[in-house]
């Protein structure tokens, strides 16, 4: 299954969670990233940088792939170094959505 | 003070720290921004937004500020909201600098 080919879907209140047995075999296609368990599951990836220009320019396209999947991550920008994370407010947790978006925030990372 | 009229001066591992005592007086100038206590304190701020294009915009203004003064904080962009930190990396704390730069990123919020 290619996360990168899919979109995603409007995301209700009673939409379905992940199954978390689905976790490590989303995860393996996911080179990084990791869930931090809580009250609400985050599916979170550090990226770093030797330029901040470049991790601005990360953070924008990232912003605009939010915007295209209606879709909005947390995106900490700091010297050196981008946090992405992802998560599905309305379901207080991890979506198909947020899979897809972490691939192609993958992508946009190349 | 005006502290928009000041830029930020080279910070090194000798550098002052802010005097805690002056805290309350440079946040008097400083609406809506609070010190986040801790081995390092932070000087912290959350605005909201009705327009993710908005938050995106604001969040880009403000890495455009710290190229300009060469201090970069951490910004945390999520839909409705941007959070803007402050603090001097070198000298794991408070440095006049960070003022300056939380003056200046509420000139940007306007």
């Amino acid at each position: 299954m290619d996360l990168t080919k899919q979109n995603c879907e409007a995301c209700t209140i009673d939409a379905p969670l992940v199954d978390e047995k689905r976790f490590n075999k989303l995860l393996k296609d996911l080179d990084g990233w990791e869930i931090i368990f809580g009250d609400t599951n985050i599916l979170s990836k550090t990226y770093s940088f030797n330029s901040y220009d470049d991790s601005v320019k990360f953070s924008m396209d990232i912003a605009k792939l939010a915007e295209d999947e209606d879709h909005h991550p947390a995106i900490l920008l700091e010297w050196g170094s981008v946090r992405v994370q992802w998560w599905s407010h309305k379901i207080k947790g991890l979506h198909m959505n947020d899979f897809i978006c972490a691939a192609k925030t993958e992508l946009l990372a190349k």
